[in-house]
């Protein structure tokens, strides 16, 4: 894990949260209570920083053995608050894009797409904090860097965030191989997010619903969908062809 | 090794051989001699099969030891002579599209390549005999599939399957992000083949040399490149968009 740090301990953790170090998880001991127990449990639910309860068994399996039943895992990648990274796009970028991932849990596939997001300029990449893979090093492995380039939001409900990107206007799209549009027919404005889902269950319905407009990639018939990270990149290079050319 | 089977011994890889079964490598006893001995040899190269010569300890790691100096391994992949695969091409399709890779040895990345042929309908993935990555286990299994429906063929030297192609009016595009032309401004032929390089060396000088033209995909200024299989995903893509749209 040479890209992650553990810190132990609930006083190390709460001065990390105090900070607004990068973490990545925490574990806690199942049926701990205290009052500074309940002081981080507070604090991590305010922070929205994913943690979960575990037996003893588990945290013996950390280095420091001394954990006083709280062990975080630190991330090197610095996390952007939503809002900041909105903001931000729109900033630096007259066609400010961003990528938003719905249950991708392999993390090749999470580096690869943002090797891809840096190379193309993307503003921001934004996943849900439960049910995605982590950002952990072979995603940044296979990012070449990457991961240290795009700016990474956390969100609880990628909902909010698809709301809070078109208060600013931008077009959300759907890539989705249900979708009966084809991409190439889509005009994409300059101001846009696009939504990959997970290759096994695609984007979920609720999501797909509050989109602008969803399209799929042409494909041969007998054919149910590409890697991830290549549908990724034919939309951001469609994109850019559109309109840097 | 659930796509590969092994076989042993000098008559069992002959007869192989005769009944055009699709031999991935042999491996051949140092030293060995004996009239059958050289008949195999002569037959491994007359066939263009990757053979190599090693000890005896090395022969000793197979399942079975009674193999009289030699041991082969059987692909599922059924592997297609380049004139055939580029006849079969041009017959089967009317913009007949090839891909070449030259120097690609992550059986992963080869996987994912595989897999957006078959979801584009190309007709058929050229890699040279050595220096490429075997079509193996984690190929097919990225492949999801593309490595069975997309003609695949193995040849001693790239430059010949360019020659071949060029005789046959097939323009051939190499990728490489040296070149000073974007993707975007190109016109891709019906007949096109596209060749990759790995991501370390890129394309070998005198393969770039006799190509007909040579593109770059537009990049941010401090990115070195993308990931191999999402290059090839975006100019595949492009042909499509500018023939099937």
């Amino acid at each position: 894990m040479e890209n992650n740090i553990e810190i132990y301990g609930i006083h190390a953790i709460l001065e990390a949260i105090a900070s607004e170090t990068n973490i990545e998880k925490v574990w806690l001991l199942k049926g701990n209570r205290g009052t500074l127990f309940q002081r981080l449990e507070q604090s991590l639910r305010e922070n929205n920083i994913p943690h979960s309860y575990v037996p003893k068994e588990r945290l013996e399996r950390f280095k420091n053995k001394n954990n006083q039943g709280a062990v975080a895992n630190i991330s090197k990648i610095k996390f952007v608050e939503i809002e900041n990274l909105i903001e931000n796009g729109f900033k630096n970028s007259e066609s400010p894009t961003f990528i938003l991932l719905d249950g991708i849990t392999d993390a090749r596939n999470v580096g690869a797409i943002l090797r891809t997001c840096a190379a193309t300029g993307v503003n921001g990449l934004i996943i849900p904090q439960t049910g995605s893979a982590p950002i952990n090093d072979a995603t940044i492995k296979t990012s070449a860097g990457g991961a240290f380039k795009v700016p990474i939001s956390r969100v609880s409900h990628l909902k909010d965030a698809v709301y809070l990107l078109q208060s600013h206007k931008a077009q959300i799209i759907a890539v989705s191989e249900k979708s009966d549009d084809n991409l190439f027919d889509l005009k994409i404005k300059k101001a846009s997010a696009i939504i990959l889902g997970s290759e096994d269950k695609g984007i979920q319905k609720g999501l797909i619903k509050i989109c602008d407009t969803s399209v799929k990639l042409p494909m041969e018939k007998d054919i149910d969908s590409l890697n991830v990270s290549v549908a990724c990149g034919v939309v951001l290079y469609e994109k850019i062809r559109q309109h840097n050319k």
